[in-house]
């Protein structure tokens, strides 16, 4: 052994991992695959990588954001602290990412939020007829007047008691064939593909297994992976056994935060982590790993087995597609910002290192623009946009937020980045949708009491994006806020205060009320980064109605899509500007658009056909250099609107 | 270690491999990839398999071709024998299989042997136009106006400007596509492939390399394996580069025995080899192995860079096509006799384990019957056949012998097992074409002295096949054998007498004249398996006139192929009533028929498509319940034949 090297056991995990002398702690948790919050990417900025040093020899990793308090404790940052002993760290609850919270399935309240079988009406006439589906065929055997190949043969059958004709054959299918022929006294079941404008012969299995037909549908989002098991024979999501060994609620899927998040929050800092040597190859293993662990989450919990998974289906934005797929990245961040592929060649799942079948392939939506992506294509595929009269705006709001506009004739889209506030990032005490985070708040105008809305009833650590809202909306309407976002000055209250951030800060939560004994508060530097936030939103809305010459009135319905779109509080949403102020009747909340479109291309030949055609007909707006959006933008930098007008129908309901 | 372990050198090569007690030497020479022959599949009958146990301890390996002098030598039989101790071996020279002797090119004798031009002259009108073929592009770079992904830029470009549409793309060649065009300045080449029905894009390289565009084409024999390195752009074999290091005479191709040899000498015994646990991918791998030799020898001898092969095409019968897929055989010799497919998938080189590029696809020849391959699918095609007004008979001669009949209205075709006595097998004095072996023979009729031809001009160590056919003609007529194949009493030479293997022998050559030291002969028993063999051919050919009511006087053209039918002496092959008695100037020698084949259909997208159709015109003849096959093939047992008007003609131009 090397005098070089070193080794640090994380806690809680109690995981060791080996270095050398001078390795970062971060650089030690990737290389034990253990994940921990780095909006920054490692750059040592954003202060969130906090680790406690319980034992050893750690140099550096001190920061601004640290206290003398937490620095004495001995916390650190794990980017830039360096291990020069064997040394013991714990990652503190604050920077582990957080499994269990995204899992809730919270539904957003006011407009209305649909059910499956409301969702499949969204389209007009969805014929339901699996993209892969299998076919039962009994063989007559050979002889000597009858020696057709074996592939010849059931090929055949295929054609004459099935009307699948010509079926092209895979060579993994074919290499399975003949004993499996033979072992099964010439009863198999074929498992075909319908891959846009043939048939793939993609398996072969031993007698009647049509019954047992499923596929996976995967969403890569920036921040989170959402999958769900679907079974293909019944076209319908598949639940939970009743053995399931999860104690998960009978949820239809699983969904985890994207492991990339060690890289950096946004898809900038993913593609200059992938443009690093062999970072891509790293990124590409990194989300992999996170889908596999869902399909083996979806396995255990819906005990079907693994070989009959017939088929993948994925959605994600330009950059999370390209990087699953091993694209090179880099185009889509430099000007004139191209992606690799519009349409995306079909893929081998093991190809891509996941742990299904060889039979399996990976089907991608199709990309619009380096901003637009599939999961977008999906979203509007699946709420049926594309083949309606009414003119619809739908909104999707993640890490980016992305808008289409549109109906049977037209669409456009755009894409604005809304940025991280809603997830927790650049808010002092913000926090993801965990345990402990504030989703809602209730103020006293007369005390400026507050009451709190806990996810897991428990003791207040920060707030998420659905509290920031509330708090905002709430604020603001009881005065604290003024539209300018900055705090009243006269208000007598304790609660509000200087901020050592700058400005001055209102206290939600104080110490003693709190898990981590700290305050709780929201900075005026917050507000400002939750209005830029919404502002970039609705901006985005108005200047992709204006590229068609059209007003908030003419939107006949308003989808929001999204995890997040499915906790956002509508009224409240609509108080601090962040969406338009339309009847509430109009908004549907279709939950995660990019599983729905993929449902719908893996239940209807029909839908997948479609994709390829909703996809082109989607026109980019660009707003980049775009001189309308900063205008739009600049004006929304209020609460909750420069220009009052644009509220007042709903500004007047709030006060009746 | 444990106790059982045993190490084996095996020299000359000096290897040392290791076992357990009781391992085999046969089995660890297989482990350590040493070939030794065994044409039956070391089950212990053979008597080929001779070692000389030089130090250790080593039990059995006795056998009654071995005589009391080789045991107390050491010698043993590598299949029977087993180590119980570290222990020495030598593989003797005429148990090596020999790598040498099969590239040597010879030509027959009599007929007419085909140039490359004339060859192309076989089949009327054949485009040369490439299946795999590079177009250079210089894309317009994308700019805000035209901001097109990278995969829709280079796509628009092949339809615009070379008329390519519609082109699918390998996810492979996507993969590379974005750093390319961006290093690349945007000018790059990219290759497509014709797979039948549609354009695959399957590699995409920076600059113009539309001058270096390669394929290999391999024929997978029984016995032997050939390959030929293709210039696709130019059509036409690579010979050896000005540097070659190998001493090789310029040979336009590389051919070695099949690697399985050592699993058996005929087909049967490989499915039977096959057919056991992981037996198959052992089979594969070893085909495979003998293939990837064959490709690096081309690249070494051409200095060709191994990125510019773009392209492979295959050529083997259904047992050697199959087990090289991986396509379990085991069909093919149990009734009613199938094989797995007719048209084979295409399958990336990579995943059949080809050292090739990632982009490189394996084409192979579509199948006809279970004992009627690729191989003479693409002799067929190569050689026009299929498209002339002149009824022709095609005979490929190998271990198994292939036989083709008709025009471009009908094609019959049939199969024999000719056995191994062509290529030393089932003969007591047999070798293969090597160094030291006898491949002509000269009899003074007046004092029956013998004048001997042999490879290498060295002293002889046995006899290959086209001695053992000059051998026969020769004894034939000069009287030493009679027409029932036995040799004549009354002859007064002390080269004829008894013979240990029972009946009598003729000596070609006395022990004081050869390189073992020991006599060369010809026994009654070796005279009857060539007569066996010539007879099966005949007679096949016979059975497939008759089966379409034709006889030989209606065949306008006799086309011999197969590495052996290059060094067939047609007028010797006729003498003894292996080849019809047909004028000299009807047979044409192509050489290796599948090799032919497969050129024209790397060189020409027209031939490419005509393979399945000419596959399907193909009509299957069975031979094997065959009661006419059972009459012909008795008649045929006589030297020339039983009926001797058969050979009058002949017989008569011979006597004069």
């Amino acid at each position: 052994m090397s005098d070089n090297t070193v080794h640090l056991t994380f806690l809680p995990a109690g995981k060791t991992v080996e270095g050398v002398v001078g390795d970062s702690i971060m650089d030690l948790a990737l290389a034990a695959g253990i994940h921990i919050n780095a909006s920054c990417g490692g750059s040592g900025t954003c202060g969130q990588c906090k680790v406690k040093v319980e034992s050893g020899a750690v140099q550096g990793g001190y920061h601004p954001k640290l206290t003398p308090e937490e620095i004495r404790q001995g916390q650190r940052l794990a980017c830039t602290a360096q291990v020069h002993g064997d040394s013991v760290v714990e990652i503190l609850a604050s920077s582990e990412v957080d499994h269990t919270a995204i899992e809730r399935g919270r539904t957003g309240q006011g407009g209305r939020a649909l059910q499956e079988m409301e969702l499949r009406n969204l389209i007009q006439g969805l014929t339901i007829d699996p993209t892969v589906f299998k076919a039962h065929l009994r063989l007559t055997p050979p002889d000597k007047d009858d020696a057709l190949p074996d592939l010849d043969r059931l090929l055949l059958a295929l054609k004459r008691e099935h009307g699948f004709h010509p079926v092209s054959a895979d060579f993994r299918a074919v290499r399975q064939l003949g004993p499996i022929l033979r072992s099964s006294d010439w009863e198999v079941t074929a498992t075909l593909a319908f891959l846009g404008d043939r048939y793939k012969l993609i398996q072969v299995e031993a007698g009647d297994t049509v019954q047992e037909n499923y596929a996976i549908v995967v969403d890569i989002g920036t921040t989170t992976l959402a999958a769900q098991l679907l079974d293909l024979k019944e076209c319908q999501v598949v639940d939970c056994a009743d053995d399931c060994p999860d104690d998960c609620n009978t949820l239809a899927g699983t969904s985890r935060y994207n492991p990339q998040i060690s890289y950096g929050e946004d898809v900038i800092n993913r593609i200059l982590q992938a443009i690093k040597p062999h970072g891509l190859e790293t990124m590409q293993k990194v989300v992999v790993d996170g889908i596999n662990e869902m399909v083996e989450q979806l396995l255990i919990r819906s005990g079907v087995a693994r070989e009959r998974i017939s088929h993948m289906v994925v959605a994600g934005n330009s950059t999370m597609s390209q990087i699953f797929l091993g694209l090179d990245p880099r185009s889509i961040r430099e000007a004139p910002y191209v992606t690799a592929v519009s349409t995306v060649p079909v893929v081998g799942a093991k190809e891509l290192g996941i742990h299904l079948g060889d039979h399996v392939h990976v089907w991608s939506f199709p990309l619009v623009a380096s901003w637009v992506g599939g999961d977008i294509v999906a979203g509007v595929l699946g709420s049926g946009i594309w083949q309606r009269d009414e003119t619809t705006l739908f909104i999707d709001v993640g890490t980016n937020g992305e808008i289409v506009l549109g109906n049977r004739e037209w669409l456009v889209t755009t894409s604005c980045s809304a940025g991280p506030a809603f997830e927790g990032g650049g808010i002092v005490c913000g926090m993801r949708a965990a345990k402990g985070a504030i989703e809602d708040v209730w103020i006293n105008p007369e005390t400026f009491d507050v009451n709190l809305g806990v996810i897991g009833r428990r003791k207040p650590r920060g707030i998420c994006g659905s509290g920031l809202i509330a708090a905002v909306a709430e604020l603001f309407e009881k005065g604290v806020v003024e539209p300018n976002g900055k705090y009243r000055e006269e208000l007598d209250t304790p609660r509000l205060r200087g901020s050592e951030h700058g400005g001055r800060e209102f206290v939600l939560a104080w110490g003693s009320e709190t898990e981590t004994g700290e305050d709780v508060f929201l900075t005026e530097t917050d507000l400002d980064n939750l209005i830029r936030t919404k502002a970039a939103i609705y901006a985005g809305c108005k200047v992709l109605m204006e590229s068609v010459g059209l007003g908030f009135a003419d939107v006949e319905q308003v989808i929001i899509a999204g995890g997040f779109g499915q906790a956002l509080d509508l009224e409240k949403s609509v108080a601090i500007g962040l969406l338009p102020p339309l009847p509430t009747d109009r908004f549907l909340f279709v939950g995660n658009g990019a599983l729905l479109g993929a449902r719908f291309v893996s239940f209807s030949r029909e839908m997948h056909a479609e994709a390829e055609n909703v996809a082109r007909m989607m026109t980019h707006v660009d707003l980049a250099d775009n001189t309308a959006f900063m205008d739009q933008y600049v004006a929304a930098m209020f609460l909750p609107h420069t220009d009052a007008r644009e509220f007042e129908a709903r500004l007047q309901k709030t006060a009746a």
